[in-house]
């Protein structure tokens, strides 16, 4: 694969990635969304097919990696690290222009909520909700964007992440094994998607299952950047945690390859 | 593949797909169904699986594009559209099929629910329900057959369906790349559905994700000359947006996809 | 395929069918189960798998018919009926096995659930409830073993059955074209099985879709036989219907296969 | 295989096994977990990926049984126990493994959970909660690890195992009729791991499936050792249950499959 064929392919691989899963998380999320308050079980098959899609559209183009974790895994693997600075800004920049279309797609639905005195105090309602209980209450908003866990610590959330993010990229090195080294492949893409389902339904439940460090950090700039009205703070106190265990994960589960499966 | 081979295919195909998709629409909407309520979830693999069948069933016939949409992107990937008018034609006349084919199998619950009193304000309940009260209410039926938006804004909704549409036909013109040009096939035809479930799911609370000209204009016209009672109207100010914005999905799928992938 | 893997494989495979179909509505429905309520997604995709778990079982030894509609349209499609007979009788046996199966798996949930007087009145309610109200209240137990309308209508009843059964059934006979002939197979049977929950979302909810003459016909006739305590009728009148509708429904299918397919 | 490909693939695959299935179990089970009461479809497909998972990354290393009754099984249908023992070991010590991971990812939920006072009456409810009030509350947190029955009677728990234990049994052994004997290979496992959420959802309601001996035994003992507070017992009076059910339906799946089958 050449330089540009791996960047072209993570950047739209990446972006259709974050649309699909930010725009479950929106659609679950949102005032005025057919799909408003679908549960957990739609956004866990939302961000499953979510990969299947971006996997099967871009699998043929880049490999589809479309997480920094799996490229440092596949790094740590092959031994070879002359791609990964592609990689890595093909997801980055994909990750974020997912993030816009998903404020693009869902517009309306994010300026009427947002808006909507009931759940952030609009304009009228100044008097009696206070800016910290506005941006409480426009939490969930940052949730279309980014992770957050349900306990803060650090030391917790980062160990849930690394061992998520270990049983996806362990799955994703024994790839080749599976199929004879014919690469990713539709069925590859389709086991995938459904492994990152099942870590969400059993992994998800203390942080959100980044296990992907740009499909955290990416829509996290764009939810900073973004004229959202009473949009809150975008948790920037959070946001090396999914960036640092999905790492860590993709490290061990390439370590464990290396010396059990190899 | 002979032009009838494409009209029957087409034709067939996207009755089933219409069939099965206002089915489940019309199994969670109406009165006295065992699937009342079912909720989103349902609806979404309704749809998905309603895919699966139709493409499963004529894929060997006629490729089953069962979409303009998609018809529009090959034509524009494969710079061939001497097909387009048959495809288009059997996409039309198989959509509005599938939705006689709807009201059939649910004639006694059409029935119930639009003359349940307490739902549309029955005969005896002309004297305190408007006929607006009636009609908005009845408003739900017209969902069986087509879709219609939360927040009613043109541009923020061809906006919606422009990118739902998008990521359906640049997955469906990477299916060469992964099949190796076999064509869609059982495997092409599974990953299509689960790609259309994950757009459902992730972007289909704005709008109800049309994604399909016919899948759109094919039931709403079977809305308006079926005799439904109380079924009130069939919303042709809007009827518009999911013709056009898929159409123009379809097409900046194949631009990209003949840039950055051929 | 002999005749005697042709009886035992149907036999097997229909058991499977239906201990697993029945089981899902026995646990949804009955008293002192863990998937209580757990609802119409439960059920669609516990008949799902159901399918796909008989159908790989025995795909390589019967080609896994599972269903005399199927039947009847394979005989149609290839001109040859001698194997239909021995095909029927491992269906019925097999699928009176299978019901037979639900309610040792679940004995413990029938005695508690049908003896509960606040559920079917037992025998300290007998002086304030009549026997009426009692096979009332029992009726969902029937609906383990076998289908029913929401709305009793003879002629809209059998086309519900007949539209779902025949897409089913042209979905199985163009299986040849999607896989070249090779049989049913893994993935096939995979289809096979998201096909029969997708008629299940989406035309299952006027009569519960039996789309199949002995998933019906063979757990009556075991609910009329075995011991359950206050169980009611077993809804004779009705069963004509779940097993006239779906022949009907394969004949159609295999009539259009004939001519506008092969 | 070598025996240490053996032991390790089945010591990583059934550490990942229960690691996702408990997790799940966790994840709906927990105080302070974004799935908490998600529901019996969440369990049941998350235990169905954490098959998909487990038996896609450890397949190609040891044919990831990851289940002592599907090693009885298939050692009854080839005549040979060399593996046998080596199968176990790597079996029992994954599921232990898996088990404290899950502990470790939830860990602030488990603390959360367990000295929550209107969950398990914490220390400032001692006065009005009985230890066996305390202990009956925190029974779920048990379900995390092992299974147990809604209504307890031996002989009614041990049937629905076998059966359950049988039906998956026998669909894995017809995996080298299905696939010509490569293997168990993605599709495989794919379809597996729906089997094993088939027959959650249609015969999980009395027993909740364990259908695997380690499954069960494995997480029980990692249960008895964790320094969880307030935990209760382990229930060690139901333990035999669902190691020797399930035993027995793999060696009856074996007997009919080379009765009916080989």
């Amino acid at each position: 694969m050449s330089s540009s064929d791996i960047f072209i392919g993570e950047t739209i691989g990446t972006a259709i990635l974050i649309l699909l899963g930010g725009g479950v998380c929106a659609a679950v999320t949102l005032k005025a969304s057919k799909a408003r308050n679908a549960g957990w079980v739609a956004i866990i098959f939302g961000w499953g097919f979510a990969v299947l899609t971006a996997a099967y559209t871009t699998g043929p183009i880049s490999g589809a990696h479309l997480n920094p974790a799996v490229t440092v895994g596949i790094a740590l693997k092959d031994g070879d690290w002359s791609n990964v600075p592609v990689y890595f800004a093909g997801q980055i920049l994909g990750a974020m222009i997912g993030a816009v279309l998903v404020w693009i797609a869902y517009y309306g639905q994010f300026q009427a909520h947002l808006t909507d005195r009931e759940i952030v105090g609009g304009p009228g309602a100044q008097d009696t909700k206070s800016v910290e209980a506005q941006e409480a209450q426009a939490g969930p908003v940052l949730g279309i964007f980014s992770t957050g866990p349900e306990i803060r610590n650090a030391v917790q959330n980062l160990a849930t992440e690394i061992i998520g993010t270990f049983v996806l990229v362990l799955a994703i090195l024994t790839q080749g094994l599976n199929d004879s080294g014919k690469g990713l492949g539709p069925l590859g893409a389709l086991i995938t998607a459904l492994v990152v389902a099942g870590i969400g339904l059993s992994l998800g439940g203390p942080t959100g299952y980044a296990i992907n460090p740009v499909r955290d950090l990416g829509p996290r700039i764009v939810h900073a950047l973004l004229p959202l009205p009473n949009k809150g703070g975008s948790d920037w106190g959070y946001a090396w945690v999914p960036v640092v265990g999905p790492l860590i994960g993709g490290a061990i589960a390439a370590g464990i390859y290396n010396v059990a499966f190899a």
